[in-house]
């Protein structure tokens, strides 16, 4: 099984990328890493680094898709960018079962639209990253958080669906609990968009639909599958990050500011901060999966270091493995 | 002045909102307040209190609207509940320039919208809560989160043209910030109403505004007002509001869980910790302010106890000498 990565994608690329890809294989067996971009400058970072040499493939591309590119172009334009190339390798790579990157979101997103083959019956492929869950173990799913700006009711039937799949195969999760993110618990709450997600999540028989919950139960730990559009998933996803991020600024300006006394605590309550640190960044973790693809497409964080982009790896072999692809295929009825 | 109060909206009503409005009359003079309710139950709560008799009128209302209620249904059928009658005596009664309300969010809003005039020219009157600034002093006005869910672009632009006269009314912020919440930060992001409200902010000249924001940007500090539709506006703020609360709840836990060391820990960091959870806690400042309409209306939350219905009467006080309604009725070329 081939990984690929767009080694010359993300604000730490390449030197970041590549260590990560390092750390991934001198930390599992069972697949092999195609690093993509310019050959020269991927090899000479890997000339210093220790690992069998035989699971890392490097392949020249001689371009790069930045964030000031406009997606479609890019991916149109720009043949010979490290991102077109991967999905190339992809598609004509039968072994290459998988693709990392941590470069502009929305070329990736594009991309993989444009280049890639979706599940039969999927109209729109989404945007999935696993997200903490304050109280219990183990992570929620939200479907989408960006690739569809705008949907239809049938995307957000089918963001279950995926969603649900995924969650039963990668986790074990039984029938999982699929919430719809509207503007109030009730039943008739949301616009008409979400009214009608609604009722076609309601009458579906493989979805184990609890109804719209609000964002504040995103990550309550209440439910496995948040479904959203696009455009609010998004815009909670980033909600969420920036409470997050904002609290612990607080704490950390708290602490600074609070003296003797408040740096003393802080020595003492370190290992629990530090938990919920660990909590929280969920980056840490891996990427967000792309769902309704025909391959694993992970999206990493645009500031990942070696660490995220090792993570990101290890979760496309372990999602491999997890043959959620398959399953998602069995609930569309293919 | 007279501050009219729904005695019988809220989880804790009527008891704490009668505790809240004594408090406020006897923390500040200039205003009375009159209590909407079962006069007998009001009564005798206010028989043991010690305030000025003068400045507290009741006002009986034999019915009472509550959460399990219709929003429209309530407003038209229970013509005798404590919420229609703070709308009739705000409608017949000139002193009364203000409204507060911890009840039903969807009734307050059914009943402001369907019961109160609308300032000319505004299409729709949106729910502003202020926000806490992560960074820097003072607050953040989101406009809408919850009264709209579905907008139209000439919407989105009155929410930023009365969150800016707001802002500079209330709390004298100059050409106040306002970002448009979307789903990313590039001009050309969001679904077609954000694109098109994007080019109506952009070409107002009364308007200061930034550009579009993400989720993470709105508690940033960064601006002073964020324009939304009521859908996306209501998750994101819930979806903060989440976070902090569920940010708390596993500080709390760590503390627990981490022996005589966190627990000494915490002691120690007590006053910082605090002082955040105080700034996060915004409804303890006042409640969410209705837009658009001719008299002030406030929406305490619904778990208000007497301190922040207290907050939200004296706030209404506040924001009748800022004479902010002028000043949306002057930007609105009135």
């Amino acid at each position: 099984m081939k990984i690929v990565i767009d080694a010359f994608g993300g604000d730490n690329a390449p030197e970041e990328i590549v260590k990560g890809a390092v750390a991934a294989v001198n930390s599992e067996s069972g697949f092999t890493a195609v690093l993509v971009g310019k050959a020269d400058v991927i090899n000479s970072l890997l000339k210093e680094a220790e690992y069998d040499k035989t699971r890392i493939e490097v392949i020249n591309a001689s371009d790069v898709i930045t964030n000031d590119d406009i997606p479609t172009d890019a991916i149109r334009k720009k043949r010979d960018s490290s991102l077109v190339k991967c999905f190339d390798i992809i598609n004509s790579d039968e072994e290459a079962a998988a693709f990392v990157s941590a470069g502009s979101t929305g070329a990736v997103l594009t991309g993989a639209v444009l280049l890639l083959s979706r599940i039969k019956g999927i109209n729109r492929p989404a945007l999935a990253p696993l997200l903490p869950k304050i109280a219990g173990e183990g992570q929620v799913l939200l479907v989408d958080c960006g690739a569809n700006a705008e949907c239809k009711p049938l995307n957000l039937l089918q963001f279950g669906v995926m969603g649900s799949s995924f969650m039963n195969a990668v986790f074990g999760v039984k029938a999982p609990k699929v919430g719809l993110l509207s503007n109030g618990t009730e039943d008739k709450k949301g616009d008409e968009l979400h009214k009608a997600a609604f009722e076609l999540l309601k009458e579906n028989e493989n979805i184990n639909f609890a109804g719209n919950i609000e964002g504040r139960d995103i990550i309550s730990g209440e439910y496995d599958v948040v479904v959203a559009d696009g455009f609010s998933g998004n815009i909670a996803l980033k909600a969420c990050e920036g409470t997050a991020i904002g609290m612990f600024d607080l704490i950390k300006k708290g602490i600074m500011e609070g003296g003797l006394r408040a740096k003393l605590g802080y020595l003492l309550l370190k290992p629990a901060l530090k938990g919920i640190k660990k909590k929280m960044d969920y980056n840490d973790n891996g990427g967000a999966v792309m769902l309704g693809l025909n391959k694993i497409v992970i999206k990493s964080h645009g500031s990942s270091k070696a660490k995220s982009i090792c993570a990101s790896i290890l979760q496309a072999k372990q999602l491999h493995e997890s043959n959620f692809i398959e399953k998602i295929k069995a609930a569309m009825g293919n």
